[in-house]
């Protein structure tokens, strides 16, 4: 019972969840029937269009609602099928098996919404002659090719409020609160929440720290009328030297806890640490984040209306272009040590630990 | 230089940072002032009180945009000299030096702000015949004698708010998400942001949890189709027969990450673990909690104004009136099996784990 | 084609939009479903009950995600067929009419979710021998019988929000603010607002005010360094020896904008005026409100399925009881001068204008 | 008692309050002093440059805990000595005796947080060779010269909240609710907030509206079965053929009033307007506007302290650059027809009314 439209469009969420995905989706949704598609929910990123597939008709009433929400009512799956290496014309290519059941499915076009890793599987398609456009998401920022993605500026929002919080605790107990956000290879949510919400020290990936120099902060503080001080710290920050130790799935803390215990140790204060995991993730998005998860939506069925492929929808300063999926894979956007925001911070007074 | 005004009025704030100290700082000062009153604001808790004190004349210019303001502009000391067993008659009894430095500083009353143990040392003082009227604080609400205190209305909204958020990943991913909130001997918040939030699971230490019921009732939800579900259990809820599991200081996680691992395992699903921790305590009060502070605030120098003395002001139904410290000590308001709201949830469906 | 299953419990939303009535109704359905009953939900208010009748059977699915969801999924009517006087024994009485449909449709009980017009039609309902039982809503807390109505707490987080922002204005501009928030015949709302967001002038139906008195408060914190003023008044007070203004429909402003109109004229100052309306009535319930939805939508179920009718579910304290529809109908709850939150405000300084 | 210390900067903040200012305020100082510079807080805007002179020294402890904190510390006004237009060469030109008096306060350069209005006055002190540099701000994002200005995206967040709240209402009770939101001259803010919010039309100043148009998109969602509808419109919005009609600043209502009314008429439907005001310029500003004003603060001293003068700090795309002031100057930054966000929200459905 499977339909022969050349006027379908697929849709689907791949990695993990940010918040701005079902914004995509319904942008999709509007614009796509608008045009007079057919929009394809595909379930489970990549995976619903193994074996049997999985996916649904959306339609306008479908969407409804949706801009608001957080999650994504497609499903997603960080890895499966498409998480190993290719092994190109072997017997059971997930990579063929998609392509045919997209094509048995009347799908013109497939939207793919993720982070590098999806629009790495997106390239492959397109070098299959398979048309498909990329929606940059990640909260991480870390995409290249794109100013932000979407999902960042709700994760920013959340890691700001929660310095809020521990600022009054920090300055009422003259205490030490070290946040660990996410990132873990890259410092923009520490970056850009800590200079927002004010942060004393911040700690990234990209610049190892010594645990001596930012003790050695905090007793300046201290030394100078503050007696607290707030450390944020990326999941990923590292010390001179040494490895990234990121939290075990069991009980076992990553690098916010093991630097709040030597923090501690070597200024004699109460420390106390705080992991903001998942809670980045989730939740409404911000409305930054839904009119541009809004805007990549729409950008992306128009690219497809107009043949194009293999590309991914960008913001470029105020604008919304397509970028070959090449420039958004293979790498990720890191910060730059003269980065003007980091010298804003400096000449603030902010610690990076170096 | 230390005046002999009669008509002075002490306040400090004691024990942990929670939302609205600052409001009720506010609601004394400018109480206090408008009946003809010199404010001392003691610093650091009872700790103010002893050796050369430390303190400060409030004016209503001091507490100026301070209802909205998180934390305590007194600062506060969770032990000290009143931490330990009072040793009565001994040389150094810090109650009888705290005692003479108050009547030194001319002090016709004290209001002081905490919990369970800032009260009990409240009443050591009352019972010296110190003037002495307590406000009740701590976001736990396991104080007796009153039906709120402040704090506690602003911590069920973050806890809320962060259910909310790992309720959409939840949901995309088919995950298991562990939210672990404040709550050592007492279930209050577990319980009130569980319904608020829609848990499927609460688990608090009134009711001793067993890990194969809670992992059965996620598999019944993945069975009629709910493939995520949100547990919420309090820092201090144990499983049958055992022992409570608290967080070290360090970095081995508490009964939130224990409890995760087991249901991975029982359930073979996707779990997480979030902590909230010190999020729970900081930031602005709620428009509930600025109010009740204010109340409490007003209320308790009325009370020294008409002579009260060795009573907390307390919340009872809508009206605001004073109680013997005597009901407000030694022991912790904790939630009955049949209380209504456990019953509620039951009946929604929820699982306690027993 | 219409069931006859003596097992049906019936809901209905009737009034104005409040937060809290999604998180009612699937507490309702939640909670029914549990016991065996099958839930009917009633479209449009009353008005779902008259002619071919409008209703939807409401399963668990239906409620999944509505907790945290404003508005009412089964839309409300404000007048209708139950609007006007009802004229018993006339051939055409709404009420034979809707009482014979709600039979037919094999209900065992019917929950109306409203406010004081909507319990007095329920108490009709209950005199006709139906088996009804009333939950009490509305943002304006004025429906007696019960210590809290849902929607109010939300209510007044938006409008303390309100007054925290246009306190900045203020301050920065040394100008007058004043904002009008709903409360026609009671002030409950710019009372427990004003004192949450620090105002200085609460203006309330039960207390007539004096314009010159109000300028005068004014003056006196210019004069006393606050050049700025917050001054929040309920839709429904009136001067001295005056009348209610309620804003026309059209583009005639009420009693915040002549009173701001006014106190520009007497104080001098720049004076500004921003009216809340339907934003107090919209959005996510707090958790105090999905709890106290929660609960009433569970306990009207309880009620129903233990046989008790002409009750309303009610807060008192901190329980959850019953009483008869008789004492939440015929008046409204208007704030006592004598009032302690009145009190403490007067003692603070504010100013009631009289 | 004035000092002649050539290492003085002075900072004023002028023109309509916005979330922001006091995060600019904060950033000038820390960077300043961190250079070895003294700070000078000019107070209300240029007019503390008049006369006596209004200013005090700021140092870090001036603007602790000020980066969350909406309004300036230093005030601000509107009008004044330099809202006329100059007359050169006249015996009491302000700009002559403000410059003197800059100049006896030995300032090095200037600093001027404002809009239009504000770069203007700054470049005709820029033209006397007065050392000075603008900080862009307006909640509007009308100026020109720069991608952002610092409070638009907490007014945007304002306006997308109300808009969220007025959903849940307008679909509960099938309502027309109509959102009048600031911006005289431009529409960004109803353009963003639309999308973001998700309504359903959206009426500018750039794009004249018709009534009829609006009234028949609202009717064609009814006919397929949307009984609901969401209009946000500019202040300055106006019909083809018209005149803008703002609001009175006594009780008359402006477009959104007029609109509702008209809408009503025209369609039959229970049609409702909430005029947001001055709820846009208040509050926290959001992670975002506090790291854009952090970065304009600090860019702003870097500037000054590089010998750069007559410029204003500007973002452009990721970066802070300077540009000069005769670009901020002179006209404002409207919205062009065929913007992105136009076409986004118009192939999704959305009506301009046009």
């Amino acid at each position: 019972m499977i339909a022969k439209n050349p006027q379908r469009i697929g849709v689907l969420t791949s990695g993990g969840d940010a918040p701005g995905l079902n914004a995509v989706i319904r942008a999709v949704v509007k614009t796509a029937v608008n045009l007079g598609y057919e929009v394809l929910g595909i379930e489970d990123g990549f995976e619903g269009l193994i074996g049997e597939t999985k996916y649904r008709v959306l339609t306008n009433n479908d969407v409804r609602g949706l801009l608001p929400a957080g999650g994504t009512i497609l499903g997603t799956t960080n890895k499966g099928h498409f998480g190993g290496k290719r092994v190109i014309g072997s017997e059971d290519d997930p990579y063929l098996e998609a392509k045919a059941n997209a094509e048995r499915l009347g799908m013109r076009g497939l939207i793919t919404i993720g982070g590098e890793g999806t629009q790495a599987i997106a390239l492959e398609f397109a070098k299959l002659g398979m048309s498909i456009v990329g929606v940059p998401k990640t909260i991480d920022n870390d995409l290249p090719g794109t100013d932000r993605t979407f999902g960042f500026d709700t994760a920013l929002l959340v890691a700001t409020d929660a310095i809020d919080r521990l600022h009054t605790t920090a300055a009422s107990h003259d205490r030490v609160m070290v946040l660990e956000v996410m990132g873990r290879h890259v410092g923009w949510i520490a970056l850009h929440a800590g200079i927002a919400g004010g942060s004393d020290v911040i700690l990234i990936p990209e610049i190892p720290f010594d645990s001596n120099i930012v003790a050695e902060r905090i007793l300046e503080r201290e030394r100078s009328g503050s007696a607290f001080s707030i450390v944020v710290v990326s999941e990923g920050a590292f010390p001179k030297g040494g490895q990234p130790l990121y939290a075990n799935r069991g009980r076992l803390g990553g690098v916010g806890f093991m630097l709040t215990d030597q923090l501690a140790e070597l200024t004699g204060k109460d420390c106390r640490c705080v992991v903001l995991g998942h809670l980045q993730r989730g939740g409404s998005p911000t409305p930054y984040d839904r009119l541009l998860s809004t805007r990549y939506g729409a950008a992306a069925v128009n690219a497809i209306h107009n043949g194009i492929s293999g590309e991914m929808v960008a913001l470029r300063a105020q604008e919304i272009v397509t970028v070959p999926l090449e420039e958004a894979t293979g790498h990720i956007k890191t910060i730059r040590p003269h980065n003007d925001m980091i010298r804003t911070a400096r000449g603030m007074g902010v610690s990076f630990g170096d």
